[in-house]
């Protein structure tokens, strides 16, 4: 018989591989880009800050401009030793010229777009010949010159996976059989589930990947579909050992995979990720909302402001008796409180504890009220002639 | 050679048991359970017509106080094949009796918790044998009086799945071989790949279910681990015919897996499933957010307003050239339009496009210009400039 009264009771899941995993944080690099957002340098520091304070391994950042290498510059100087600040570089040797020259930067990125869209469109290049080549040529110039590598697999789900993609990743391992490969999920059309092949199949990917001999394998997924978190951990679930996400998602049109949803998941859910602090993530979101402008909406796993807040009688009588009944994991986790609020459906246990709460904190009056107490029934009726009235609004 | 250069090129996936799937929309009972928010009857009946226009096959309702019995007459008297308005009761003849005596309602809902936490603390029940019990009775009760049912196995992912579950719900379908059983991943806890077994394995849930011959398998998922879209396509994956889900995700907490997500992945990545109309989400979402207060971030998934924004060098370049570099389905599909925006990472390509976009539109002037005429260059060292001296903001 299994019995799961407490936190402790639930069973923490283990990675099938056992690997050690890594983040990568992007909100300075992919989050930047989302529509409508500027990110200041002082915002930067902050961020830097707190996924300094979060314990994240790595973040990556633009040094193309002035203000971009400013910021960088900065970050260098806090002395932290994570998240070890890397760069991001076209396919091109001036990119990586630009990377070279600040001091301080061991590690780039270098974007590779896999797909024909990406490659004849976009790029306006006349075949997948002449990308390779490209990439090739990049990536040793990069290697030539002292840095560690990162391979951007760009929109890899709509491309030639066999034919094209993973030879290509061959020839890279054989030039720096270090470089971490980084499949891109660009437009989210990946599938977490095993028995899905190409181009979306996120495991027959990591698989794929594998089988030819990558050793560091770095997942990016968007979330124009809804699973960016699923295949970021479908990723880690086949053997990926690291992956590229953004605080609260943001990036280009839907973003990428939340952050603070993979800290939960390996922290709370895996064993063995105690090396992740999540305490800060409130106050972190706080920020990103007042400070940026970023919108949270109210059930936002995690960050909105609902997640610990019950209203309905069966969620509140069940929260006051213990919280386990309906809360996933305790507030403090991410530093967040808990909070009970009257609604349509809110039942005599939450209105009893309501008004034995008001009246000690007002008037310090402590006193136990049964809830059919004829008192704590007239709030009831009152609050539902509020509803039926029409008098009561959402909050904004 | 497999080449992707348009939306048609795309191959579509195929659900591994070629079933039909359903949806039962839970936006007016559990959306409507969020925190601070109110639906109003104008409200309820609005949601209901575009979950008609949508051909959304049910929905769920609770029917106690005279608000909701009032909505629910007037979403009858709509006279739409669908969505069917089925009913909500907690486990207790008093509820059933409310359900049946609402005309025109056929099919109800049964809350069946079944973690020893939410019957030993929440319901203050003595064991799980006084809660099969109950259930039990009242399912028989609610059969007796030619209900169809569903029953809502509450908070599945933390229960005693083969000791308690897979025993009560036999009963419950030799009592009533077409009860929808209703797996509910109430705190969010599931998982949705097939190695993961008790409590927490979606595919092991659904399997299980099968196993012991139920017909009809309904997911509803929570989103407090950030996993409640893949949960469900999970569940479709495994063998799910029916799946509870509700608009944006609106819910208590973090809320539910949200609908319009589920439809757009059986519509535009699955075989079989034009059933549905999608057209109308941009402008249901808008609703949402201007009539009811509901908090839309920019990048939400298929309704944030930057879904078919594009900001950066690289996307807007390519999105320019063709749609299909950037996009990842046509923004018609879901009544959304494209928008190109300057910022930070803008390269000359935007800056032409909207340069010869505003001569059109202002002063109907058809002009072709190089991306590297002079005046291009000027505008865009002005935009460095407002960037440099922080003279920008984000939207908020």
């Amino acid at each position: 018989m299994k019995e799961y009264r407490s936190y402790e009771d639930l069973p923490k899941i283990k990675l099938p591989h056992g690997q050690d995993v890594y983040i990568s944080d992007s909100t300075i690099r992919d989050g930047s880009q989302m529509a409508g957002i500027v990110l200041k340098k002082r915002h930067k520091l902050k961020i830097y800050d707190y996924l300094h304070k979060m314990c994240i391994e790595k973040l990556e950042a633009f040094v193309f401009n002035e203000r971009d290498r400013a910021a960088v510059r900065d970050m260098l100087d806090y002395g932290y030793e994570c998240p070890e600040v890397t760069g991001w570089a076209r396919s091109n040797p001036k990119d990586i010229d630009s990377v070279l020259s600040m001091e301080g930067i061991e590690e780039t990125g270098i974007l590779m777009s896999v797909s024909d869209s990406h490659i004849i469109e976009k790029m306006g290049l006349k075949n997948r010949e002449e990308a390779q080549d490209k990439y090739i040529e990049t990536l040793q110039y990069a290697v030539d010159h002292g840095l560690r590598t990162r391979a951007h697999i760009e929109d890899i789900t709509r491309s030639d996976i066999n034919n094209f993609v993973f030879p290509l990743v061959k020839e890279l391992i054989e030039i720096d059989p270090n470089c971490i490969i980084r499949p891109c999920d660009t437009l989210g059309f990946g599938i977490p589930f095993v028995d899905v092949s190409e181009p979306y199949g996120v495991p027959y990917i990591i698989n794929g990947l594998k089988e030819i001999g990558v050793k560091n394998i770095e997942s990016h997924m968007h979330d124009d579909f809804g699973l960016g978190v699923s295949n970021t951990i479908s990723a880690y679930w086949h053997g990926a050992n690291w992956t590229s996400v953004t605080f609260l998602g943001i990036g280009e049109r839907a973003g990428n995979a939340e952050l603070e949803k993979i800290l939960l998941f390996l922290k709370q859910r895996v064993e063995g990720f105690d090396k992740y602090d999540l305490s800060t993530i409130s106050e972190f979101s706080r920020f990103m909302e007042d400070e940026i402008g970023i919108r949270i909406p109210c059930n936002k796993a995690l960050v909105g402001r609902n997640v610990f807040a019950h209203e309905s009688g069966i969620h509140s009588a069940g929260v006051i008796k213990n919280p386990f009944t309906y809360e996933p994991y305790p507030p403090e986790l991410i530093g967040a409180t808990r909070q009970l609020l009257i609604g349509d459906s809110s039942g005599l246990e939450v209105i009893r504890h309501k008004v034995e709460e008001t009246l000690n904190k007002l008037m310090r009056v402590t006193i136990t009220l049964d809830k059919h107490d004829r008192r704590i029934k007239a709030i009831q009726r009152e609050i539902h002639r509020l509803y039926d009235t029409e008098q009561r609004v959402s909050l904004k």
